[in-house]
């Protein structure tokens, strides 16, 4: 195996890549944060109350700076990728609200999750009108076929939430579902919200589809950290939340690898926990010792770089570009919280 | 007052609207029906599982047929009218998955609610895929135009929706608010799936405006009659999942009416039993027979009639046709069903 491009760079400040794209996207982003909230208004009270709670909760809004990004690597587009990025970030809002429906999520970006405040019925809706909001601000840009990628990403998303869930305490998930899984509950937007991008800025066909694998791989990358963080990391370390995904009966990578090569008595204790809301903090951390013994979140996070190692490669046939530099340590950066 | 146009053919033979409608778009609807099999499919068993259980479960499949009979009204159009047609009856199901979600609803059809068998989580996530389908089959029509009055048809729809949900129990809710509800979580609907029928079929601004205003007032009414008809209709006669409405708080207009009119005692009645799940059917009955005092639900029901009444109107400006005919048909017929 080629040496990690990852490992190659790890002495750069990998920490400052989001505030280096922050920076390079401001001024766009203001126009987007500007759209979002205007967007989110409704005389309905309940819809901005509830919107703007989630939205302004401070997430990084990684996908919506991606898009802009993406628009700006190639030049300045039509203005589209600010439509395309409010829409981006409206897509992944009413995904986390119904998210948290489904998995009776109790906690989100550190407050009670908007269900838990207003309930999970309008949480239901709001993300209703989040994803038709969404769409109207696309259709807006009268570029057919960006909508063409964000509406296929939207479909792809639900079925993967629905794969998701059908497999949920499934012990005979295999590596190939998980893969399927993470693809299009999480991949398949980043690579919406910069394929969009890269068109709004006026890429041709072989920027657009580096951008479309940059995104896709960058996604997969960012789901692998994610399913590892919730196991406490590579160092397995226990803390708040830690379990979270093993209570919900989640089959992620670490599980399924630990299911595969466990002994009897280890599968027992996976199975015995999985999908078990009460289960206890001892239970958790004996799962967890039972991945450290198959290494089971290191050779998740082995197969994050990959895909962040992927993503970083199919930017290698743009030029290189300030941009360019940003979008890589980006995920280097995605990857390296991990650690 | 105009005598009603729907007084004044009171003897036509009104039970055999929706069959006319049905042979004048069976050809058509052939394809619609094609598509919606095709596009409810997965690789995830419970997407087209769940969606089929519903789709197939006898619905009329009056809003798709509008939007194929418009197109017809004008001429064959480009074909669009099949993805429009699908996309609505999309649009259409996944807001029945979400409310019977939200509404706790039990059965759905005649039959048990998908989420009675496949669960709440499942209804949520496959509402969102048959969205995300939807948008997609409005999307490979390149119609921008008709885009923008679907997608717009969708935030309004959850808007109207949060609004319901807002004034769920609430005793001051008027006349004004309950209008503004069944106008954008049922007319615009009906409004949107007319208008882009016609659009596709080559209709001119005049033609395509008689056509949303013939679908939201038509919207408008049908909303009415099943407000009604959840008492009991004009008869209000007691029978299965009367009071439906009252048990989930829902604000309609025989409650509204009532509330405004009613004396302390039967104002305190109604409080009494609104929004409560376990309601009896004595309970019930208390409250029609304080609806049947104040005549509630007749004006409810004369309020429908005005509606189809300027449905019937909205198509005056358009020639005579067969297809012109059974469209006013349909109206009488959907406000005849509460008698």
């Amino acid at each position: 195996m080629a040496v990690s491009v990852l490992t190659q760079k790890k002495s750069m400040p990998e920490g400052n890549a989001v505030d280096k794209l922050l920076a390079a996207t401001a001024e766009e982003m203001d126009g987007v944060n500007r759209l979002i909230l205007s967007r989110a208004e409704s005389h309905v009270d309940m819809v901005p109350e509830l919107a703007r709670y989630l939205i302004e909760s401070g997430g990084k809004r990684l996908r919506p700076m991606l898009t802009v990004a993406a628009a700006l690597l190639f030049g300045k587009g039509a203005g589209n990728e600010v439509n395309f990025a409010a829409a981006v970030e409206f897509m992944h809002n009413a995904t986390l609200l119904h998210d948290d429906v489904v998995d009776e999520s109790d906690m989100r970006r550190g407050k009670p999750a908007a269900r838990m405040v207003w309930g999970n019925k309008a949480s239901i809706l709001v993300g209703d009108f989040l994803l038709g909001q969404a769409f109207m601000m696309m259709v807006e840009t009268g570029d057919i076929e960006a909508l063409g990628v964000l509406s296929s990403a939207s479909a792809v998303m639900a079925e993967g939430e629905v794969f998701q869930l059908a497999k949920t305490g499934d012990l005979t998930t295999t590596e190939a579902d998980y893969t399927e899984v993470i693809r299009a509950k999480t991949a398949i937007l980043f690579k919406a919200a910069c394929e969009v991008g890269a068109m709004s800025g006026g890429a041709d066909g072989e920027g657009r589809a580096a951008l479309a694998q940059y995104g896709l791989e960058l996604g997969n990358a960012f789901q692998l950290v994610d399913d590892a963080l919730d196991y406490g990391g590579s160092s397995g370390a226990l803390g708040k939340n830690v379990g979270d995904d093993l209570r919900e009966g989640k089959m992620t990578l670490p599980v399924i690898l630990a299911l595969a090569e466990g002994s009897e008595a280890e599968r027992a204790t996976i199975a015995n926990a999985l999908g078990k809301i009460e289960a206890s903090d001892l239970e958790v951390s004996q799962v967890v010792a039972i991945f450290e013994r198959h290494d089971t979140l290191n050779r998740t996070l082995q197969k994050a770089r990959a895909h962040a190692d992927a993503a970083v490669e199919a930017l290698s046939v743009l030029p290189e570009s300030e941009m360019k530099t940003i979008l890589a340590d980006v995920v280097r950066h995605s990857v390296s919280r991990a650690f």
